[in-house]
């Protein structure tokens, strides 16, 4: 039975919820999850003691915990193998630079960050994502508007969209960004440039609207949304109007269920290469 | 001849006077200084080429650039062995955990953050550190106020000060925190405790106070200081009033040529690290 440890070290009570679902979901499914409440000061020995313990399979944290950079700092303390949140250097870096494999010789997938990572298997469920287009490319022609630009979520998601081939305006306080791989997709990876247009003039352009804005009092207004769009919000908060169904052709109010499959699958994955790494023979020299 | 690169992406004002210093004291003491100004959406492609050539030594950003955890992922994209900063996870970490040398074989030192270093080599120079005591616990008994918790210099600041011996008060706006190593300095790296208590307290206890509050606004009161208190302020701005010397024993009102000093020490340090791999014969298999 794989071991998942999530460390709760703040009194967020979405963190508190996520952690609810994942215990749930973790029990419907026969993985082991252990919640261990910690002192913000300790959490660093904690992971790193998590790190060393052969009985744990993966490691995720629930943040804020100090906010900032001190929890980008944490994020790196975490073991790659046991990162089933996927938000180390090296698996994000990947997310970027569209490199599918954390060795060379290619036999470990990377893990990919949860709420991404959901994201793109609903947008895969609901048919934005086209099959009949070669693997890589298949949403070559789409235009997504994503309205967040975290580290965690929005800026990770807006690449991987514009890997697959989408056109992405990604939305902050700062400005808007366009993410694309070129015209014609001729790019490998994605690039990104700064626009001078509003947010009014992209999500009319968009097929998808996504968002993911932590405060209640965003909304975005339902009248700026072309018809038939797809609409999606990750945020804790209703970040569309209540109206939103006039417009949309397919709404998905929240991902945190799938977000937590997503864990699932990450655990399960880092599980098997901790398994495969121990039967290896030791490296001479 | 050793050479740095300096990437440029922003307008700030202050990074372009650290800039013009480096590119002096670079020319007055014969090592190569290059600044490349970069649009921010191509520099983590042109740090990825500069970490592969062979021609560049070391390499340094001028932060912020896109602020936030955005610039603490491109931290991580500079090559341990060019980060003449020291910013990379690995040496942020082991600055945490007194860990002095990058390597298993203890044959590297690690690069320790230029502006953190800058002040304890002036703390070193002016007599705070005690060389009658030995090596390691020379600021046992020092009482330090740092006012500031950047990840780039307020606290590994107080970290590797509390690492030396000293109690570290370490103020931000959102508390104060005590790093020590203990009753009697036993433990072997410090630990970081929530504290309930003021400026006004912290302050009037302290032997050495470092102010980083990169705003013209912020003045500590002179008042507030202990009679023959050592002030240092690494801020571009003045965060000392201007009768601070009425009060102060030393004051310190500018640490940059200092940092650019320790930036070169890094540099030719990252250089011999450099030469020496490429001495050294292939590892077989």
């Amino acid at each position: 039975q794989p071991k998942l440890v999530g460390f709760l070290a703040n009194d967020d009570p979405a963190a508190k919820k996520y952690a609810e679902w994942t215990a749930k979901t973790c029990a419907e499914t026969g993985c082991g999850f252990e919640l261990r409440k910690v002192d913000k000061q300790d959490l660093e020995e904690k992971i790193t003691e998590a790190n060393e313990d052969k009985a744990v399979n993966g490691i995720m944290v629930y943040y804020p915990v100090f906010g900032g950079k001190q929890d980008a700092y944490l994020q790196n303390c975490v073991s790659e193998l046991k990162d089933v949140e996927g938000l180390c250097h090296k698996f994000v870096h990947n997310v970027y630079h569209n490199v599918r494999f954390m060795d060379e010789e290619e036999t470990m997938k990377c893990i990919i960050p949860c709420t991404p990572l959901a994201i793109v298997k609903i947008l895969e469920y609901i048919g934005v994502y086209n099959t009949v287009i070669t693997y890589g490319n298949r949403l070559y022609g789409r235009t997504i508007t994503v309205v967040n630009r975290s580290e965690i979520v929005g800026r990770p998601l807006a690449a991987m969209l514009a890997n697959d081939g989408a056109k992405v305006f990604s939305v902050d306080v700062n400005g808007i960004q366009v993410f694309t791989r070129g015209d014609g997709i001729k790019l490998k990876a994605h690039k990104v440039e700064d626009i001078d247009t509003t947010l009014e003039q992209v999500v009319a352009q968009s097929d998808v609207v996504i968002t993911g804005v932590p405060s209640p009092n965003y909304k975005l207004p339902t009248k700026l949304l072309r018809d038939g769009v797809v609409a999606i919000n990750f945020s804790s908060s209703k970040n569309f109007e209540d109206d939103v169904k006039t417009k949309a052709s397919i709404f998905v109010p929240s991902v945190g269920k799938v977000t937590v499959a997503m864990l699932e699958r990450n655990l399960l994955r880092l599980t098997d290469y901790q398994n495969d790494i121990r039967e290896k023979p030791a490296k001479s020299g």
